[in-house]
């Protein structure tokens, strides 16, 4: 059981390794540069690795589950009981994530880190479970310093645990919008009411409810707040919030990239960076999601996301698309003919 | 051989058909509309197919490839024998497409419409070819009216043999970025050099050649041109592009959506448009290509691309990502459970 701090998080970059990548992305049968992004792709994928021969064999998205105590405020239009269901729809196959695993060639894991309900033995599904739900963090902390460490140490028990080369992360928990937006309003310094967007589907008088709880609930614990991610996760995150930050940074430390969901899942990439600036070089951000702030938190971390869909489902199903976009990169890299293999004539050398 | 003005193609929108096809996204266990785009993208495909209950089965992209006579005018950075070598080399295997396409389990087909050298048989190559390219197009016409009659001819040809669910379309060519510009500038009523990008690869003086040739060009065929597409591919276009354009007209009249590549299958796109308008219903524009002039084009014909990952390689290499959108999207509206089977709890209703 690794806490976050006595992880080693190395940095990826290496200038002989960058050449070596470039060199041979350059002898393949296209002009230099011309797969763009793909390139990009390329590039941070091997130098996460340390090899210029690294390949994608293994894919694996972890989806992490957990009620909120904030969900009994009226922020959200579905009902709390829908994290259970959904974590039995996911296990059966039923969800969208899971639909796209399997035409993606990915393994899933579903990780309960603190749903109100408990469930049978399933190989799907991984038992981190904290305790039933958060607290409503309108008037208190949405967990105890106890929890919240135990949650973040859990996560980076399932990085440890799974075998991959490459990670994604998603997550459900009915009133999760809700906690990422406090998060960010915190962390980044804005208004709460700025942070929050229509999650799930909120209109209206609970789109109104949903800005007035949090607008409040972040000006309470702002005055209190210690300036860390984890006293932030610990006031108004949630428990598979906290379960994805101990996940990627169990991930980098292994030097496994990650690529990150939407609204939710980079509220966890954003204290994992807080907790240990080296781990942004193990992101990949999926998609920009159709959540209003989302593409605000992308210019402050200073990346960019590689699909916008207009996606606000959440699960994991942006990082699934990204991730076939990066396997299609990586397989271009290592089975493109080159120029002297084909014997096509290359003006640049 | 049919003639475009032979097909018969019909508009696809059909209201008791779309609320057909919105009941059932609607009825998956997902908030409505939260799959943004991929909800988009299987309303289209069905209206296309004229079904609630339209599948993606088959895959297959066909690459047309040809030379051009404006090549030697020095505005690419690659020499003309490039194109017969990435045929051989597409044909092997080894281009980026068709990696991509074993990735993806795509067909892909290469067909020869102007290339100059003869090829030997193969099962993926298709043999098309009305000449060993196209004249300049400086002074003259790049092709006869019986020579692109023939290549349009010859693409609704290919469209009519190819049996699939989906079909994208890509090209290989020296100089057709060029040849794609000088169309777009005379069809869109642009100044040729406004059209005019790096292509492959052109930089210092060759774009500059580049620019002055293609708006040279554009300002001589520009007084003559009778305001049809057919006119304009006749004058500036290329083998390939007027393949394209009747390959997307043939899959329109057999109600086949078509996936566009980039910057050169766009130019395709917009004769087969201005020949048909019916024909947009079913094109999905693939991506956003990093040659400048792209972006314009595609608010000028008032349609958006579901990636932009600066690429501007051509082949079809956009496309094929895009269908393995398309295709995750269909995945998700056959294969998610819906509410009720799930027994999760839907407010919606």
């Amino acid at each position: 059981m690794l806490k976050p701090d006595e992880l080693k998080i190395e940095p990826v970059d290496n200038a002989n390794l960058r050449n070596e990548i470039q060199l041979r992305l350059d002898s393949l049968t296209k002009p230099p540069g011309s797969l763009g992004v793909l390139e990009i792709l390329v590039m941070r994928y091997c130098l996460c690795k340390g090899s210029v021969d690294a390949h994608i064999n293994r894919k694996s998205i972890c989806v992490f589950a957990g009620d909120h105590g904030i969900a009994a405020e009226g922020v959200a239009p579905y009902p709390r009981e829908v994290t259970v269901q959904m974590v039995h729809n996911m296990l059966a196959g039923g969800a969208a994530v899971t639909v796209m695993c399997k035409t993606a060639g990915m393994d899933y894991r579903i990780v309960d880190m603190g749903v109100d309900d408990n469930f049978a033995d399933h190989p799907f599904f991984i038992n981190k479970k904290v305790a039933p739900g958060t607290r409503s963090f309108m008037q208190g902390d949405a967990m105890t310093k106890q929890e919240c460490s135990s949650a973040v140490t859990a996560g980076i028990d399932v990085a440890y645990s799974l075998q991959c080369d490459i990670a994604a992360v998603g997550e459900m928990g009915i009133g999760n919008t809700s906690s990422a937006s406090a998060l960010y309003a915190l962390i980044l310094e804005k208004n709460g009411s700025d942070a929050v967007g229509a999650g799930t589907g909120a209109t209206g008088a609970v789109l109104e409810q949903k800005r007035r709880i949090i607008d409040a609930a972040v000006q309470f614990h702002r005055e209190q707040w210690d300036k860390t991610a984890e006293d932030a996760l610990r006031r108004v995150g949630g428990f598979e919030i906290a379960g994805m930050t101990g996940y990627i940074l169990g991930c980098a430390a292994k030097r496994i990239p990650v690529v990150v969901d939407g609204f939710i899942a980079t509220a966890a990439a954003l204290c994992a960076v807080k907790m240990n600036p080296a781990v942004v070089d193990y992101l990949f951000f999926g998609h920009v999601s159709n959540e209003q702030f989302h593409k605000t938190v992308l210019v402050e971390m200073g990346v960019t996301a590689l699909l916008n869909l207009g996606m606000r489902l959440g699960e994991g199903t942006g990082a699934v698309l990204a991730v076939q976009i990066i396997e299609q990169a990586l397989n271009c890299y290592h089975n493109m003919a080159t120029f002297s293999s084909a014997g096509v004539t290359n003006p640049d050398v």
